[in-house]
């Protein structure tokens, strides 16, 4: 079995278990007491905080341990906008943001915060001009992930905090996905991250809080973590992450060009290997242990228990495989094909080998879903003197499936309507045409869903 | 060694640990994701859930794993008062309700919801018609612990839930401190917990809400733990916690008994060994493994540094040992004595010995601590006619010290009066005069701090 998912959460690090097993025996009573126990305890604590603050480049006062990544970014961005309040209320994300920044915006905006959402580009990364337009003279705060979790491009943190610390804005760098690599580079004012992205256990996320960031803990008081982190600390685990983070670093260098070579076989690879694939993300500034591609006519949810059952773990950022039906917000955003979607996230260590049982095993899957999908004839129809296919109570990836089917039927220079009414159409028809050297003409409200027209140009 | 604080935390227990390293290399994964590291880990979150379900006596469903005890009571309140705002926004808490219920509520107050606090008698159990009659008709929630987390009390949770169900209004039951000894009875509408409390790991909080309770999660959206828990589920932990819990129920009944045996013995024994010294809680309706005193002319902090030294942890609610000088809110509530205040809760598996070895060494470490303070001379001085002790400036357990010292030199029926400034004073001057056979008249304002007065009977 070879795990492709470090990106979701990687396999505990040998030197993480073994830190956690010390520590459940010394760690486990309350640091706040002044018994030999709890000095212990807080002994390990503060110890963990410098390796900690080392590791990320601060001050062991500026570092605060959450339960979890997730934790850490909501307490972030609610203290950081709670603290900038006179300043105003305006917030600003990218829109490739991981949910939980997204959904901190979501609550922000319902409570009648006006929130910004900087596009990005077909790479999946923000122009550093775009982002410093978007600051205002009310923005309370701007959000920029160090590196995107689906796509694995990066972004530029350093230009966007300059461009931040310029307009006295703080800058909150989500470093979920790139802190085992390296520290962020840059001017950044805040900084969460969560351990087990780096082989730490589950249970322990970092928020980091710069000397001189106005910062307003929200929710109930609590005297534990400076106040910014309610509940009974975690020791062991604490521990774990901290000395895990530090493993992790000393590999980095080395283990960051391996991967990468891994990550760049796939890339060049699997085009070669499986027809009509869109390899998406920025291909040189990226983390390099991930790679994501899209699969025209394919599912990806049928793909992924395909490669499941070949032995691969991956994740995908397709509308079948989440809970609301709808496609990645990071591929929406990027504009590119969400159909098929794969996403491979290797963890440090990853043999060579596995990688190319992967590349040997792809087109099999890839071709196996087609094959399923490829069966239903195509459900065309003239009418109103056009080509109308009717997709409509048909989820991805069937529309675009039935789109390429007729496309042999329209005279060159003519047009063709697809009714659909699934989410992912809206994505996946413009991206099949830039794919297939068609036109997209655009979209127009339908009975039942949407009108997509498209113009056959070769 | 004898580690006597379980009310903080408890030891990991063996099958806690045992637990915690099998899924370790099993639960590590995304439980939301399709392979097969994913749906291993959501077969053992699953497990643990059903477990906990079995143990709490609830509908697997209803429970969710948060981040730590004190995180699901902060969910628990924010989400039942939010599921509840058409009712109306009034909130109720007993006055001996852990910090993260009152502090819960003090956020509720300040964002304009009215708060109503039940009084507790001289033991620091609520009555159940004082806490029916706080019922209002825009009552959206009340909250009761199982048990005191300082002195031990148990409440009347049935019958206060059987009045909430009358009115139409959902009881929270922090249940932190009692259940790893027993399922909570009584028609409750949602539970709170700690699992630390009883011998799981830290991180892992339980949060039940009862089918039909309406509820609505505060904060960011988050699609794990039925939106009740945002973050990455820590599931290494929560099975150890479920595994730790049933391993406790399992020895509980016959534990139990032999805790409640050596705390009966330190109940007994200490105000025979210690002169001056007031046991507080309930005799009888309480927990197991908990016991509290005060000790007169006493500095809490010093006690526990000098039990430290001779190798036993226990915790105190004496103001000295809180960062805020303030004496513990449940010693204040409950009108007892709070200098020199002392908490063992013993941890199930505590050896008779270890308890012996306290009752001996109690009295030297107490006499030790008096000798050291009661060096300084009365500051008496004769003034409009009355004895009056200036204690402004003085910190606990002084000005009751310099008050005894003076009390020989007032005439039967004459008074004394004790300025000081100390929070402390409020409580434990008139719990001196209730343990010393005198009349405490009231206090007024003075110059600095305040004026207590005194009257001599015997």
């Amino acid at each position: 079995m070879s795990y492709f998912d470090a990106a979701s959460a990687a396999p505990l690090h040998p030197v993480a278990r073994q830190a956690l097993l010390a520590s459940l025996d010394e760690g486990w009573a309350d640091p706040a007491r002044l018994y030999r126990e709890g000095r212990r305890a807080r002994l390990l604590l503060d110890a963990a905080r410098e390796t900690a603050a080392e590791l990320v480049g601060c001050r062991p006062d500026e570092v605060v341990f959450t339960s979890s990544g997730t934790r850490a970014v909501h307490s972030g961005i609610a203290g950081a906008l709670a603290g900038r309040r006179r300043a105003g209320r305006h917030l600003i994300v990218s829109a490739v943001e991981h949910s939980s920044v997204l959904h901190a915006a979501e609550v922000h905006e319902a409570g009648g915060g006006p929130v910004t959402r900087v596009a990005v580009d077909r790479t999946g990364a923000v122009a550093p001009e775009a982002y410093a337009a978007a600051l205002r003279p009310d923005t309370a705060l701007a959000c920029l992930q160090s590196a995107n979790h689906e796509v694995g491009t990066e972004q530029p943190v350093a230009e966007v905090a300059e461009a931040c610390r310029a307009a006295g804005v703080p800058l909150l760098v989500d470093a979920a996905q790139s802190l085992g690599w390296g520290r962020v580079g840059g001017d950044w004012s805040l900084l969460a991250a969560s351990a087990h992205k780096w082989g730490g256990p589950s249970g322990v996320g970092l928020l980091v809080v710069r000397k001189g960031v106005r910062f307003a803990p929200q929710g109930p008081a609590d005297e534990r973590e400076s106040g910014r982190a309610a509940g009974f600390e975690n020791i062991p685990a604490i521990v774990a992450a901290a000395a895990s983070l530090r493993a992790v670093r000393a590999e980095a260098a080395e283990e960051a060009a391996r991967l990468r070579e891994l990550t760049e076989r796939i890339r060049a690879r699997v085009p070669e290997l499986v027809p009509d694939v869109e390899v998406v993300g920025d291909p040189v500034r990226r983390l390099p242990g991930v790679v994501t591609f899209s699969c025209l006519y394919v599912d990806g949810e049928a793909l992924l228990h395909e490669l499941d059952r070949a032995g691969f773990s991956v994740s995908s950022g397709s509308s079948c495989t989440s809970s609301t039906l709808t496609p990645s917000h990071v591929l929406k955003a990027m504009g590119v094909l969400s159909e098929g979607n794969v996403r491979v996230s290797l963890p440090p260590g990853t043999p060579a080998e596995d990688v190319e049982r992967f590349l040997a095993a792809l087109p099999d899957a890839v071709a196996g879903v087609r094959e399923k999908l490829g069966a239903p004839a195509p459900a065309a129809a003239v009418r109103e003197g056009a080509l109308v296919v009717d997709a409509v109570g048909k989820l991805c990836p069937v529309p675009v499936i039935e789109l390429a089917k007729v496309i042999g039927d329209v005279p060159v220079g003519g047009t063709v309507r697809v009714l659909a009414d699934d989410e992912a159409a809206r994505l996946d028809i413009p991206a099949w045409c830039a794919m297939r050297g068609q036109e997209y003409v655009g979209e127009e409200p339908a009975d039942r869903g949407c009108a997509f027209t498209v113009r056959r140009l070769s």
